[in-house]
């Protein structure tokens, strides 16, 4: 898993992707499913809506840090598992076999099996709305990894794969970030 | 178009597809294109990301209304058109010959040649993190049309296409609202 620019790191989410959030309250690791995620801004900035309702809610408040983790197609089942099980009684690195490893900014652990990782630290929590802002620190992707598609939760059950990817870059320019 | 279940209009953005969000400032109709959305609630309420930079924002902050609509793959390229112009000094519906349709909550206008279209209140707007929170009111499905792919945008200037659709709905069901 090589670095990624983290100016770029908007482009891991603005799609839509569901993602894996990782925390660690100081005991051992947690992760949970996340697919209402959001961009706010190319710094990078992100919002999930999450609450006390989330197990890996009380970590995440506490530490003011997480990891969003982006799995592919081929970690559905796991994906789906991990979405439907808790923190509270389950340790979910062991039951799903998924490998911790360290980043440089925060305790919160990437997960090596995901096509990318990005460290967050918790800039804000906008209580009344369940929102926590996230600023991205430091960004990696597997470009190792032959499968690389991922997967967009539509919210009943059922999830999209992506399918091709079309290039519009030349009318786009005007809008796009300088060195993208 | 036919009404779709408000209680569902979530499920029309929780994958992360690219939206047009309609506005109309007590004199015209104008449009935006907006990749940086989320879901909120079930209720449904959803977020996007904007501010003074967007020419449709000083009117979506005085009504209060905006409609969420979702174009799909045959219209990528006027998305981004939509996207690359200002409502300053462009008519957006003349030159991309979007055709409006009124619905019952707000001014703002459905697009008629969207697969879906949600009728919104602004129900807050965080000026801090330039979120508009959204309120679904009313959302209509065009069922009848043939193409129903929606795109994601990366961010870069490319777009991801929806591929193949897979079920999960058994594995998730303790976390689905239910009646969906």
């Amino acid at each position: 898993m090589r670095t990624f620019k983290i100016k770029k790191a908007f482009t891991l989410i603005e799609s839509g992707p569901v993602v894996l959030v990782t925390s660690n309250d100081g005991k051992k690791d947690n992760v949970m499913t996340i697919s209402w995620t959001m961009v706010m801004d190319f710094t990078p900035l992100f919002a999930i809506t999450t609450g006390p309702w989330n197990y890996s809610f009380a970590a995440i408040q506490r530490t003011k840090e997480c990891v969003i983790a982006i799995p592919t197609i081929d970690m559905i089942n796991d994906v789906v598992g991990i979405g439907t099980c808790s923190g509270a009684d389950t340790d979910k690195f062991e039951k799903f076999a998924l490998t911790p490893a360290r980043g440089k900014y925060v305790a919160a652990p990437l997960i090596k099996e995901c096509l990318a990782n990005i460290e967050c630290k918790v800039t804000d929590i906008i209580k009344k709305h369940n929102i926590v802002v996230l600023e991205g620190m430091a960004a990696y992707f597997d470009n190792d990894r032959k499968e690389k598609r991922t997967v967009h939760a539509v919210g009943d059950g059922t999830f999209i794969v992506d399918g091709r990817r079309i290039n519009r870059k030349k009318m786009m320019q005007s809008k796009l970030p300088a060195g993208l």
